[in-house]
């Protein structure tokens, strides 16, 4: 490994003075930065775009948090760029590694001492009168969701070719295994182990109660059409940060992108306890049945 | 009664032509009717507006269905006023009269047989530094919701001055008895029979999973706060139908309006009876552990 | 008050020997104590039932957790007895006093200075062939549910005369606004504020995915029959802490009883502060759409 | 295929009339027929065991409904083995061919005309003191569950040497795909695509509301030891069939088994088709946000 790219927080100046630590510290070990603007200026280097760093790095290194994360990783199509996910307060799903950790992990990445958990991604198209209109990857999901005006929606479902139905509900989720602790878990998704290949649908708030979500091997073809319903207030949204406006007969097309992205395992963490963590099983609720 | 309102469905053909029935059966028992444009452009009547209809008539008569029913009982401010609700297709919650039982039930009505079912009304404020900027009436729902763009939103609620949380979510439904059975049911709230004197309060996609729908007595007051942040996504809507765009640090206050609205009761059916129609419980899914 | 019943935790020496000291303390205040066996031969007094110490204290504590409570609570049938329950470990829904705030709590107590949380009973009836076999009260639950091996079991449910529903599930759980964040939170079923006069009515792991809890109003009598499928291994359960097993064709008659468990208001803590501690609401879960 | 076992539900009077044609109909097919005693007893021919059936038919016929095709299914350790489910009342998961569709099905299948839906199974070991005691295979799912009289149950749970989570439930549900529409779905579990190679656990009525069923790949290795409660009122079921009495530290091992289950697919339904008719979603309920 020669060059990291150090992505940061965003305006925190928290996570731009771990950005410079980070820095000199790689100098000291004659590594190369890439970085964008905001540590760029400090540190008066060039600054890079996300896409250039995503091309040009052997390692990315994330301080901040999940959503941090998850900016840097729609603009990587490489399966060969391991990501380490610095959390810089608390733990994060994405970001597990802690502050504390930081050298002690980049000594052990750098000697080559570290495993990956490679993460599916998703692709997904807009098309508009058949034609493509856009193009992205996601980590987490892709949300087709009503505006806050608008009534209830029509998205019909089709997979491989099967119709599957035509859902009533306030939006839809599809969502990689990584995806499932977020936004689907609160739509009432199931927890997806990170690694199985499979994509999840859950229903956002649906009209029939026993539309419930849905579990599919990764390897199909999932494609939503807005019915056209007159309604100009629905939205498509990726990794809850990017978004444009749906228009009625759309159709969004979803499989699987044909790289992963490879998460820097945490040395001191299993999945089960970053989950157990964050979904506060272990100082579990005591109710009163007892 | 002396005096019958018609309501039909906007832009509804089917309906004109029964409310011009109607109209007609009523002439004939030497009955005052009061319409709103379309219907009373066809019988050469003045048009009135749904506030002077809620004002002036003895009796009203929806002919549409639930959304129609919900749009005139917004304007209702007396206890006093019978509402008929026809359903033109299928049966609804509040419209669970058919259009097969059109006519014996008015005969009915006219003749005093009949019993009311009265529903509890939401009265809805929203204040904009300290000053009151709208002021609403819902017989089913009030919701705070995100815009599909905006991320996820923060509501502090406080009930009788008591701090309760402050939930992040999608969104809040405030929801009567009477509207359980809609959008907060799609959120995963309980059905609450009709007459119970109580406020559903379901967060839609709460953040942490033990945010579970809440049932106040309806004697209370709720105070809801949108966090400043910065958001300028979020909408409060009435019933589903009507609505405005919210401000950071906006506050709506949810009482129990000093009305109920009267719905005249099916003669052949009880709640229990549309509850298993609309939910389909008569005819059940039978899953594959039998 | 001059009488004073003590209920220690069974087999719990940490709560025999808070009970000494309690009741010494009261003592040294020429108050009269009442206890069961465990704690009354520490204190060489006269063991007293359960029944009896409800009979006649003026004052219940109870010092264990909600489980302790709940079992002094079946007995008691007057509305003018304070119970203040202690919490030995952490807090409880019933028992939010903690165990510093002990003799502080006491004081105020026998001082008059308190307010009291009053809490609705239900009785509970059991009949075979129309004979009543046992009659109990509750103040959280009672369930009706099928044994490990046995198969879906059918519950014909009827309200008021009213035919609701024939539940196929695990069993059905009627709650009070009490026992609403019991087992009736796991099965699905909301959070009722505590002075709401309502029945939950909640399937466990219903097959018709839309039968949904269901509030009503507790003036109501529910009856549930248990259909005749042969199945005898189908029990009712009070409180999660007594039951008997069922036959089938056994109908159970569910009414409010006629007096109310009147609570010793924490002084220092609200229902909601209670509900957010034991729901972890505070430390929410930060999931990764952030 | 020479060889053909039918299996009839038992105790099922048309069940063995339509056995009885189907025989006639393979025996002017000089085919050979194996079956059960019931229906062995009216055929005059010699009855077999359901493992001997298992081992020597080159198709079984199932004429039942979904319980009566899991039954045989236990028997089965072959992947080479086509079954095909008739339903004799409207519609299975399992069984998703009519009795319509019988001879017109039998005729296609006979001339090589069908095609299989592979089913994964689950092989499961139950360990007392580190003794095997018994093992099973299931196709829908493997129950852990308390009795009615039981507390809550604690079941420690572990995946691949990894620590999941103490569950403290009801119980826990392992369910393969094609059991994620029977027990799991009521218990909250999401409906998996049957191709699909995953494990749902799903808890049962969680103590913790953050425990959300879990999807794992199907290569893990699951082990679930029962806490050493002195509970012994705790049973383990085998796709809601057969079970037996569970003691305190017996261990579950759950792992895929080597063989899949082959089902003839309808040549004229879908999953999807099965899936919206067995679950009301085309006759979708209406509510009344609309």
């Amino acid at each position: 490994m020669q060059t990291i790219g150090i992505i940061t927080k965003h305006k925190n100046q928290r996570s731009l003075e771990i950005g410079m630590k980070l820095c000199a510290w790689l100098k000291e070990r004659q590594l190369f930065v890439l970085c964008e603007k905001e540590l760029a200026t400090k540190l008066k280097l060039e600054e890079q775009s996300k896409a250039r760093i995503s091309e040009q790095a052997d390692l990315i290194v994330v301080l901040g948090g999940d959503g941090t994360l998850l900016s840097i990783a729609r603009h990587i199509k490489r399966s060969d760029l391991p990501i380490l996910g610095v959390n810089l307060g608390g733990l994060g799903f994405l970001t597990a590694i802690t502050l504390n950790e930081l050298f002690i992990v980049m000594t052990e990445v750098l000697g080559g001492h570290f495993s990956l958990s490679p993460r599916m991604v998703l692709k997904v198209s807009c098309y508009r009168r058949n034609q493509p209109v856009s193009n992205y990857n996601v980590l987490n999901d892709v949300v087709i969701n009503k505006g806050a005006m608008a009534r209830i929606i029509e998205l019909k479902t089709v997979i491989d070719d099967n119709f599957v139905n035509t859902f009533k509900a306030d939006g839809l989720i599809f969502s990689t295994p990584t995806g499932s602790t977020g936004y689907s878990l609160s739509a009432g998704g199931p927890i997806v182990y990170p690694t199985l290949n499979s994509i999840t649908v859950a229903p956002i708030c649906p009209h029939t109660l026993s539309n419930r979500p849905l579990i599919v091997p990764s390897e199909v073809t999932i494609e939503t059409t807005l019915a056209s319903t007159g309604n100009d207030d629905v939205f498509l949204t990726l990794d809850g940060q990017v978004g444009f406006s749906m228009q009625p007969l759309d159709k969004v097309t979803i499989t699987r992108a044909s790289h992963d992205i490879k998460l820097v395992a945490s040395p001191s963490k299993t999945y089960f306890e970053v989950l157990r963590n964050k979904l506060k099983w272990g100082e579990r609720y005591q109710n009163s049945f007892q």
